[in-house]
């Protein structure tokens, strides 16, 4: 009676079959038959070991999980068995905390990971608290739908709260997060730039909804584009040139990071003081931004582009991803 | 028939007295029978050339003016001779450009500043655009209203963009503008924490407002406020332990800067990002912003402390704000 996944068994170790016990069906669970999970490169951190002692071993990673409700717990009044739902990063929370009375759990402080405190979506089932579980609307494929359940609500996030209609947007790094981050701009009626180091990008970028690309590469292009911006997602975890995307804001400008590059970044405050620039972060987002980000893409039809691969390829897969070959968002199948 | 005012005429040099011909008056502007001005840690910066080619000298400093209308161009509606007003650090800008119509005209490029690119307060009249001059509310001092010109506007818009009533603010530096600040913030309902290296401000800071002090010389008082505050409003150029700022920040929690320290800020993005922390900038305030604030301080009593100097005296006066020895505003009457 064993919940069959894939699991890592050491730091950096392949993904081999793994059966494991689940924990009983609490009240207010769900058990979820598994459809589809996406692979996100916070997976291939968490294998790897990138992120110090976050994960154990065995480790079964998968956090963008779609799925049918296979069985619900006593509590559970919002979701039916047979229903198509989906669950992203986080799995719990308190729900009692100032955040999340807030509807902002991601920032409670004992957030519940889907697959770093508990095991993954790369499985055929998953038990999960049915609070952090939201219906899918029907006309997104699931395919489509599980990228979006991490790398969409990481994006989609910061947008729903800085960006407004008009204003001119850039997204940096043009990859799984950034290809749907075109797509979200594009919708809420921004303008809307990509900035990419790979100058081959730009036919699809505009496909995505860029109305302009520039290639970082080229020495002149983020120079002219000083004083253009008004608000710039960085989705990339790779070094840019921070100082001329800051150049690049108008006055009121913010520069919203959703990965952390490796090394610091030196704020030069006497540059950006007199055009008031901001600098912030963003991490995922809580359930009303989850539920509302699910809705805008099914009626504007933002959808990330996937590669399906079979479960039992999962190890292959993650290869694909740590290897930054996913055009864009790769999809494993039961 | 020349304005009578004290320059520095080089770099670091004195402040003697000095006379000049006024530029004719224009259709919107209006001369000003100067009664206060006062002296901003700014002014300090400009004659010792501590901003490169920023100044010109002979230079005129002073950008906190208070005093009455003596004459008024043909265009200007909303100021009679006779009526009290004040200026700040702005006198003109373009009012044309996207900033100018919202109201930001501190954004505007084309900024005319009161005492860099023409000769400023500290002076017996001056000449300035009358669109920004500002009515001072009748129940202020002048020579309190003076110091809120251009201090008290550069703390106001800040918390006025950022904090909300019961938020959890503290302001770091308790001088010219810390003191402001912490009276701003506690008429927004705010509750207040003053943060300071000098232990010795401690009792006055609570007269201002605050609610609590934190000792920063003492290692464990900004350790064990981790986690505590929404919005940090930094006042001081002095380099602080920004690291442990940051760690005192809440989720959601904003670090705000009003002048530049000279060394980069290295901002650990990984520490902040699972917060959503942002680091933010605010540059003195537009025209909507400083009537509001001058309206607010005399609603509820907020008055900057001030020492009184002749402007014969000019020249002293400035030492003194240059040494920090000024408790906590130092302004010329005529």
């Amino acid at each position: 009676m064993g919940f069959h996944a894939y699991a890592a068994h050491r730091e950096k170790g392949a993904l081999t079959p793994f059966v494991y016990e689940p924990e009983p069906l609490g009240p207010h669970d769900v058990e979820i038959r598994i459809s589809h999970c996406g692979i996100c490169h916070s997976d291939v951190h968490l294998v790897d070991g990138d992120w110090g002692s976050v994960g154990r071993y065995p480790m079964v990673p998968g956090h963008e999980v779609v799925g049918t409700v296979a069985a619900a717990g006593p509590a559970v009044r919002h979701l039916a068995v047979g229903q198509r739902i989906g669950v992203g990063w986080q799995r719990g929370a308190c729900l009692e905390c100032d955040w999340c009375l807030a509807g902002e759990e991601n920032l409670c402080a004992a957030e519940v990971a889907t697959c770093v405190d508990q095991h993954g979506g790369f499985a055929e089932r998953i038990r999960v608290d049915g609070r952090f579980a939201f219906p899918i609307p029907e006309s997104l494929a699931s395919e489509r739908a599980a990228p979006l359940l991490c790398g969409g609500i990481t994006v989609y996030a910061p947008l729903r709260r800085w960006a407004r209609p008009a204003m001119r947007v850039a997204v940096v790094g043009i990859g799984g997060l950034g290809h749907m981050a075109l797509q979200f701009a594009r919708a809420m009626g921004c303008d809307v730039t990509a900035v990419s180091t790979n100058p081959d990008k730009e036919p699809e970028a505009r496909s995505f909804g860029a109305h302009r690309f520039v290639a970082t590469r080229e020495a002149k292009a983020l120079r002219s584009a000083a004083g253009t911006l008004d608000f710039v997602l960085s989705t990339t975890f790779l070094s840019q040139d921070w100082k001329g995307l800051l150049r690049a804001l108008r006055p009121n400008g913010v520069l919203c990071f959703v990965g952390a590059p490796d090394e610091p970044l030196r704020l030069d405050l006497g540059a950006i003081l007199g055009r008031q620039l901001s600098v912030t972060t963003s991490a995922i987002g809580g359930r009303p931004a989850i539920r509302e980000m699910l809705e805008f893409a099914a009626r504007h039809g933002v959808a990330p582009k996937v590669q399906l691969r079979p479960l039992a390829e999962a190890d292959a897969a993650l290869g694909e991803v740590r290897q930054g070959n996913a055009r864009y968002r790769v999809v494993l199948a039961a």
